[in-house]
This record gives structure tokens, sequence and C-alpha cells, in this order.
């Protein structure tokens, strides 16, 4: 929203439920995207030159929880969007958010990840992506771009996210409120983090000259042990680290990590926040002042 | 029902509101298939060898209407019974029946259309099947066979459907319940039209020894004005033809017509229902039967 604001957009947030509270002045509306008619209405009043989508449910385990939710808001809300536009006559360019999930069962051969890799999504959040994506792509008269976005971290992201899981149980840690005990899932798994700052300068620059497909993503794989460890080393604490086999979700992908060359071609985007250490350092002082205060 | 069984078979037949009617003895289940844990109780009971999936919002226009509901019965509807498989540990195969709408956008050059051709539906039915047949890939451990029916035609489809609509348009005529005109959509459109029965013997054959994607055609295409003179020089009456613009679907291909190749090779299955005129004899019969006798 600031990086949108400091490019002098005017700027509709949309938000179902509680009303969103990130800071900054803009119009609100409250919209549930799996409502057709809503959709319909909402973009009759406000017209937008863009859309960018990141409504849906994002936390995988949610989505096999309940599958048929997930159909109805990744998939049914794009297509309500897609369908509004189409209904209006509108010119609205749609930036809608998928994710690599959508890839699958990649082999070490495949590495990175380009656009052009055949996708065979193996869980249910990566098929609701990718059965998005095939709904984008229905609508030949929708001007629309799929990112395809890999981990991303930074301050404000919800806590059963894994790295901002960490950094919340050592903020707490920090603040005295938990035993110097961590509970974590697989640490084994390399995957691509890209700063949060950094894909939401892509999804603008994606709205103004995207078409297609394209992957924002870092172009490197961490283990997820060596973020574990760098936050330990950021928070000064000595920790228990130990497994908890509820956390670790089944089927994973050993190593994931794309190329972002095809973003960088024609969209001029790279990754500006490099040093993982300093994403890190947010995450760990949004949670540290989180736990601390309250 | 007749065919499976003929074979042999021990058939469970679901249904949904009203009780299915076919001939014959078999037992029936009540099955709404978009409800998961219906699913997981029914196929726990039942334990099937083989599901041969029918379930679906299968006339386009209702795709149009409600969206929703095609993805929670069309796509959701799979999903569930994936998963039920999944979760029971059985080894039902399951056979789901697709579309060559899934197919989209043919071009001349694409003609005959194989399963391996580039898929692009561009209409809700079309789309719905396409995320049916991604929904199944998700299930590695699932073994499917997908059927990409063409357009079938037979006894006891129903009237909306355009090949059973003008038979029954023609029945009501010569049982003296309408003047003697006929309303109509696109007649230019060329289509592949097979026997309903012999899609039903292709199913089975599916079940026993199909693995993969398979379309189910004639391989020829038809024009449907050439379908409605056959059908007018059945039933002997003098027509007047009318084109209902409410009939004409929107952004219709031109002609498409397929290839059972696969088919012929891996199921050893070909139409045998090879003279279209038998089958509409045969659906005009039908028709007359209900016609003249309400």
């Amino acid at each position: 929203m600031a990086h949108l604001q400091s490019m002098g957009d005017q700027i509709v947030c949309t938000y179902l439920g509680a009303e969103a509270t990130a800071p900054g002045s803009y119009q609100t509306v409250e919209l549930n995207i799996a409502d057709l008619n809503r959709c319909v209405t909402a973009l009759s009043e406000v017209r937008p030159e863009a859309i960018i989508n990141l409504a849906g449910i994002a936390f995988a385990p949610d989505t096999d929880r309940d599958f048929n939710l997930a159909l109805n808001v990744n998939v049914g809300g794009v297509y309500n969007l897609c369908k509004a536009i189409e209904e209006l006559k509108l010119k609205t360019k749609l930036v809608t958010v998928s994710s690599s999930e959508v890839y699958g069962r990649i082999g070490a051969q495949d590495l990175p990840v380009t656009e052009d890799c055949p996708v065979k999504p193996y869980n249910n959040y990566g098929l609701s992506k990718y059965l998005s994506e095939m709904t984008v792509r229905r609508f030949e008269r929708v001007e629309a771009v799929i990112v395809r976005a890999f981990n991303h971290i930074g301050p404000g992201q919800r806590s059963d996210f894994v790295v901002s899981n960490f950094a919340r149980q050592l903020a707490a840690i920090a603040a005295g409120k938990a035993a110097p005990v961590m509970k974590v899932g697989n640490l084994d798994v390399g995957r691509d983090f890209t700063d949060v700052r950094d894909i939401v300068r892509g999804y603008r620059l994606a709205a103004v000259r995207g078409a297609g497909i394209y992957n924002f993503c870092s172009g490197k794989s961490v283990a997820v042990k060596d973020i574990l460890a760098q936050l330990i080393a950021i928070s000064g604490l000595k920790i228990d680290v130990q497994i908890d086999p509820a956390r670790v979700r089944p089927a994973e992908i050993p190593v994931l990590y794309g190329s972002f060359a095809k973003a960088q071609r024609e969209l001029d985007w790279t990754p500006e926040y490099t040093d993982l250490r300093t994403t890190l350092n947010d995450v760990y002082q949004y949670w540290r002042a989180i736990e601390s205060s309250a």
C-alpha cells in the first residue's frame, strides 16, 4: 500500500469482515469476491484501471480442511472478477496472484523453475491456484497477468507461515512470555524466499506492463534450518529447538527455487532486498514490538 | 445400465433428488457428490471396483447461469470422489467423464482433435470439465481414466440437447400437439455425434483397461442442419423451420470432430452405431411414444 501511494496511485482497498487497517489514506470497500453480484456492483462503482487480486485462501492447510471453500474463493473469486470485467466491458487490467505451488513435483533437473515448466500440482493449494490460472485464461477479452509468487516474507505476515512463526516464537521468548523452547516442522527443505516489499513492487509493474505469467522469486534456495539459525542469532537467545510432528507437512518437495529472468526481461523487475538477514531482522523486530507491548 | 448388466456386472447406481428409474434390478444409493462426507460414507459401504462418474452439471447453459454450482459439482464432486478413494485406501478405478469442450477454440489445422491437442476452454462448461481433469490428476494414488466425450445422442436424452430437442418438437407435431413450425438455433455448425450406447460400452472398457485420457467420438463431423433434415425425413412431416435467436449460442466453433485412434488402440473401442439414421430413428421413436401417449 505504502509503495502504491508513493507512486501516486489512487487506491481502493477491498476487505472482508474486519476493515483493512493498513496505515495511509485510501478508500475501502467491503467485498466478498465469492459473490458475483457484489463484484459487478463494486467494479461498476470503482471502474479501476487495474486490480491486484490478493483475495484468496492463502494458507495451504486451510485448503486441505475445506477444498470447496478454496474452489469458491480462489477459483470462483477469480471467475467473478473476470466475469464482472467482461460484463461491464471494462478495460481493467487484472493481476492475479498464483503460487509456485502450481509447479508441484519438481525434480532437480527442472531447477531453477521457469514459467514454461510443465505444472503438476500435487496438493490442494497448488491445485486451486492452477485452476484459478486456467479460469483467468478462459476470458479472452480480459487483459490479465498471472504472478506465480514463491515464498515471500516480511513484517506483517500471519504467524502461521513458517518464517513469521519462528520470529514470533522468538519474540515471545525474548519478552519472557515463553520458555526458550521452539517447536518447528520440516527444517531440511529448501525454499525460495523473497521480501514482500519486492513482491509488491512487482505487482505494480505487472499491472503497468505485464502480459502472461511471471515467477516472482529470489532465484536461490535457502534451507529453512538456515533461516531459523539466522533468526536465533538475530534474537541473541539460547534456544532448545524441537521437531513437532504436527507441524511437519506431508509430501514436501525437498528443494524449490525459481528463475525470475522473464520478469527481469519484461517488467525490469529484480529483487532489491537481496540480503536475507535484513528482511529477517525486520520480521523479528515487527514481532518483538508486538510481543513486548501486549 | 442394460449393457453393464448384460456383462454380468453388479451395479450400484447413485441418484440425487428423484430416484433413478432406468429399468432393471440394481441397488440404488442417494448421493450428492458435492458432499465429501457422503462420498466417504457411500464408498466405505459399497467399496466399488470401479466408478463411472457421470454426475455433473452437463448442460452448458446451466454452467453459465451458475458457475459456482459447476465448480462445486463438476470440480468439487470429482475432488470428493478422489479424496474418498484416497482416504479409504481403496483400489477403486475412477472413470470420470469430461468433454470435447475442453479443447475449446480448435482451428481447422487441429482436426481431427487428438488427446494431445493443447486445450483452451473458452466457455464455462469446457472450463469446469478441464478443471475436473486437473483435479483428478492431483491425486497420484488414484487410478483414473478421463473420457473426453464428444456429442452423444440417443433415446432418453434430455430435450434441451439439440438432437433430442428436434426429435421432441417433431414428435409433438406428429401427435397434433403443435403447429408444424420448428424453432431452431445454429444450424451451420458441424459436430461429432456418437450413439450413447457406444459411449456407455466405452465407459466399461475404460474402467477395465484404460489409463489416461481418451476421446470418445465418431471421427467425423455432421452439420446440425443435416441432422434436422434427416429427422424431418424420418418423421414424414412437412415443417416450417425458423431460426430462434434465443437458441443461437454465442462463440461457437464452426466444425469440431475428434480422433478415437487412442481408444481403438488401447481399449479396442470403435463406434458400432455407425449409421446415424438408425440412431436418429431411435431418438424419434422414443419421443413419439412419449408425445403420443401424454
